[in-house]
C-alpha cells in the first residue's frame, strides 16, 4: 500500500478501504505523507466523492487519530451539543445552562475558530476571569458538582482533523459533505458525551445553502453517530438572516443572559427552547422532544436556568456580576449608527453582509490566533419583516473607531429595504434523526 | 489575485487568466506557493482540464521560468527533437549524426529522466570517456565546428516544470494532456532551436496508449509550438512492442552504431530514415519529406553519418573505437537466454514488459539519481510475427547475476506465443504538423 496508490484509486472513483484510509489517516499524523499527496487526495475526493462507508471510516480513523476523552466518571447521560456555525450564534451559552438545570450532563468542548465572530470560547472569555483552559480533571469535575462546563478543545482531540482541515482551508477543497461530516463526527466522538445534538445551519449565511444539502449533511451526522454507538439527532435551522440581534462576542453574552431570563429576541429563544428540549429528551429526561421543550421553557420561567448560567460562570472563575450589569465586560471604544435612507420594510437581511461587517468591526478573526475586541460588533435593531422609516437606526457597529466606517458600509449592503412585508422564515426547518 | 481563489476557479472548471498562470508559475519557482497547494491546484487541473489558451500561457511561463539557451550564433535553421518516450528508443544517437551530416546543426539537450533504461545522456555515457556536462560555449562551439553536440539538461532550463513534474510524479497527477504538453513544449521552447520534431510513441509501452490519445497530444505540441514562432511537426510512432532488439544503454548504443552501418534492425531503421529525413525538411535542407527521407538514407549509405557519428562522440571525448569494438564500453557480469516453451509465432511482444525486465536487470533507474548499470538490459532475438521453436532464444538478458532471474522471468511474461502470424504495426502510425 502506498500514498500514490491510493490518490490514484480515488482519482479514477475508486472506494478507499478500510486500510487505506486508516493509512492515510495515520501517516499525516505521524508526518509520513506529506501534505502536497494528503492535498492531492483531498482534491480527488472532492471531485470523485466518498460513499458512506468511507466516510464513516474515514471518521473512525480521525477520532482515533488523538486523545478520546473518558467521561464515564460522569453520571448519566452526557449530551453534546454542536453546530455548523453562523452568524450571531450563541445558543451554546444558553441551552447548555437550559439542558443542565433539567439534570442533563454538559461536558462541552468548544473551539475558538476563524470567523465573523470568535468560537464560543472567545465569547465565554469575555465575561472577566473566565478560565476556558481546564485541566480534565477540573471540567469534569464541575460537571459533576454543577452539571455544566465548557472548555478549550486541546489541540490532542482528534489530532488528523486539524491538519486536513488546515490544508483544506487552502486548497478548496472545504466544500465535501464527506470531509465536513468527518471533520465535525470524529471530534463530537471523541468528546466522550453519551448523545449529540447538531444544529446544522441552512441559508445564506450558513455553510449550506440549501434546505437539500443540510437536509443531506443532517442525515449523514447522524447516521454516522449512531453507527458510532451514540444517541443522535439533527435540528436544521435557519441563518438566512442573523440570529437573534447581536452579533461578537461580549454583545453574545449579553443577548444569552437576556435569553435566559426570559427576554431575548423571538428567533433565538425560540430555538435555543427547541434545541435544550432536544437534549433534554436524547439525556432522557424527557419522553418526548416536546415535553422536553416545555422542561426547557419552565427553565427560563423558574429562572433555574439563569442560576445554572451563574453557576457555570462562577465555576469556571468568571464574574458572574455581568449577568445584571453587562458593561462589567467593558466597552466598545466607539458605536457607529446605520440608519435607514428610505421608508419601508427589510425585505432581507444578509448574515454573509453583517458577519463580514462583525469580522470588519473587529470581532473576528482571519489569521489563527489572531486577537479578537472582544467589546466589537453589530447589534441588530431592525430584521427581516420590521417597518423602517428614513432615518431611523437600523443597525449600531461597535469596535475601534477607525475601524468603524467599513463595518457600517457592509451593514448598509446586508440590509434591503422595500416596500412590502416579507414574513421571517420559521427558525427550525427540520429534524432528523428524531 | 491568491492561490486559494486560483484553486477555486480551476475546480470550479472557469478559465484561468495569463496572470493566474503567471502567478502561479513564478509563485512555485519563488516559493511562495506551498507544494500542498500546487498539487491541488494540479488536480483540479486534472478534473476540468485545460482549454489551448491556458496551456499555452502555462507551456509559455514555464519556458520563461528559467534559463533560455540562446543558439543565434550557431549559423543555419537548428534542429530539435523530442521523443515521448518508449522502451529500446535510441533513435536520437541516430537520427542526430545523420541530420548532423546533412548539414542541420542538431545542438540538443537531453536528460537522464526516470524509466526502464536510462535516458540518452546516459546511454551515451555507457562509451568510455563522453562528456555530456558541457559548458554552454563549448556546446555551441562543438555544433559549430562539427554540427552536431548532445549534453545534460541543465537545472536552471524551465524550472517550473521540474518542481512540477515531481509533485504530479508523486500525487497521480501526470495524466493530463495540457500538463504532458506544457512540461514537453516549455524544455523545448527553452532550448533555443528554431524548429522542432516530435515523436510521439503510441502503444502499450507509451504514455499514450491509443492513436487518439496520441494525436490529441501531438496536435497540441505542434500548435503549441507554432504558436510559439517555432517551425513545429509530429510523427506518431508505433509502440506496442520495443524498438528494435536492444534495450538497455550499452546495447542499445551498439544498436545505434549498426543502425548507421545500414545493419540495424528494420524497425528503427524506418523510423531513424524518416525522422532524420523530418528534421532535414524542417531544417530546411530538402524541399519536401520525401526529399529529406532519401537524403537521410543516402547518409548511411555513403557512410557520412557514422562519420559523422565519430566525429560527435571524439568532439565529447569519447572513444570512438567502439564503433568497430563494443566490448570496450564493457560487458555484463551474466547473461542469461530466455527460451521458448512451444513451437508457434510470436503473437505479441508487450514493450511494457521488455521495460520491466530492463529495469528489473539493472539498466534502469526508479530513484533520481541512483546508478544505472550501463551494461545491463535484454537483447530480443524474437519479435512479433516472428516464427519460433521450443527451446529457441527468445531473448537474453544480462546485468549481475543476482538480478538475471527477475529479469528473465518478466521477459516470459512479455511474449505471446500463439499459432497464427501477426503482422508487425506499421512503425510510422501519422504526421501531424507537415
Amino acid at each position: 500500500m502506498n500514498m500514490y496508490e491510493i490518490i490514484q484509486k480515488k482519482r479514477d472513483g475508486g472506494r478507499l478501504s478500510a486500510g487505506e484510509i486508516d493509512y492515510f489517516i495515520s501517516g499525516i499524523v505521524a508526518g509520513s505523507i506529506p501534505d502536497y499527496q494528503a492535498s492531492a487526495l483531498l482534491m480527488a475526493i472532492y471531485f470523485q466523492k466518498m460513499d458512506y462507508e468511507e466516510t464513516l471510516q474515514l471518521t473512525k480513523a480521525m477520532r482515533d487519530s488523538g486523545d478520546i476523552a473518558d467521561l464515564s466518571e460522569i453520571p448519566g447521560i452526557k449530551v453534546d451539543k454542536h453546530s455548523t456555525g453562523g452568524v450571531g450564534d450563541k445558543t451554546t451559552m444558553i441551552i447548555a445552562p437550559m439542558a443542565a438545570a433539567a439534570g442533563i450532563p454538559v461536558a462541552k468542548m468548544s473551539g475558538r475558530a476563524l470567523g465573523f465572530t470568535g468560537g464560543t470560547i472567545d465569547k465565554l472569555e469575555a465575561i472577566p476571569g473566565f478560565r476556558t483552559r481546564l485541566a480534565m480533571s477540573e471540567f469534569k469535575h464541575l460537571v459533576v458538582s454543577h452539571g455544566i462546563a465548557v472548555m478549550g478543545q486541546t489541540a490532542d482531540v482528534a489530532k488528523a482533523d486539524k491538519i486536513i482541515y488546515a490544508l483544506r482551508d487552502v486548497t478548496a477543497t472545504v466544500e465535501n459533505m464527506s470531509l465536513i461530516a468527518s471533520s465535525i463526527m470524529s471530534k463530537k466522538l471523541a468528546s466522550g458525551s453519551d448523545a449529540i445534538l447538531l444544529d446544522v445551519k441552512c441559508g445564506s449565511g450558513a455553510f449550506m445553502k440549501n434546505e437539500e444539502q443540510a437536509e443531506e449533511l443532517a442525515e449523514m451526522l447522524v447516521r454516522i453517530g449512531k453507527d458510532a454507538g451514540r444517541r443522535t439527532a439533527a435540528v436544521i435551522s435557519d441563518m438566512e438572516q442573523p440570529l437573534g440581534n447581536a452579533v461578537g462576542n461580549a454583545l453574545e453574552v449579553s443577548e444569552a443572559i437576556a435569553t435566559l431570563k426570559g427576554e431575548g429576541p423571538k428567533d433565538i429563544t425560540e430555538l435555543s427552547v427547541y434545541l435544550a428540549g432536544m437534549m433534554i429528551w436524547l439525556g432522557g429526561k424527557a419522553d418526548s422532544g416536546e415535553e422536553g421543550i416545555r422542561i426547557a421553557e419552565e427553565s427560563i420561567d423558574s429562572g433555574a436556568a439563569l442560576d445554572k448560567f451563574r453557576q457555570f460562570v462562577e465555576g469556571q472563575g468568571g464574574e458572574a456580576g455581568v449577568i445584571t450589569d453587562a458593561s462589567l465586560m467593558g466597552t466598545a471604544e466607539a458605536s457607529l449608527a446605520v440608519k435607514a435612507e428610505t421608508d419601508g420594510y427589510v425585505t432581507s437581511l444578509s448574515a454573509e453582509k453583517i458577519g463580514m461587517a462583525s469580522l470588519y468591526s473587529g470581532a473576528g478573526r482571519t489569521v489563527k490566533d489572531s486577537p479578537v475586541d472582544l467589546n466589537a460588533g453589530v447589534l441588530l435593531e431592525c430584521k427581516t419583516g420590521d417597518k423602517v422609516s428614513r432615518g431611523s437606526t437600523l443597525a449600531t457597529v461597535f469596535g475601534e473607531k477607525t475601524k468603524l466606517a467599513a463595518a457600517a458600509a457592509e451593514v448598509k449592503k446586508a440590509y434591503r429595504i422595500g416596500r412590502d412585508i416579507t414574513a421571517g422564515r420559521s427558525i427550525i426547518r427540520k429534524t432528523v434523526g428524531f
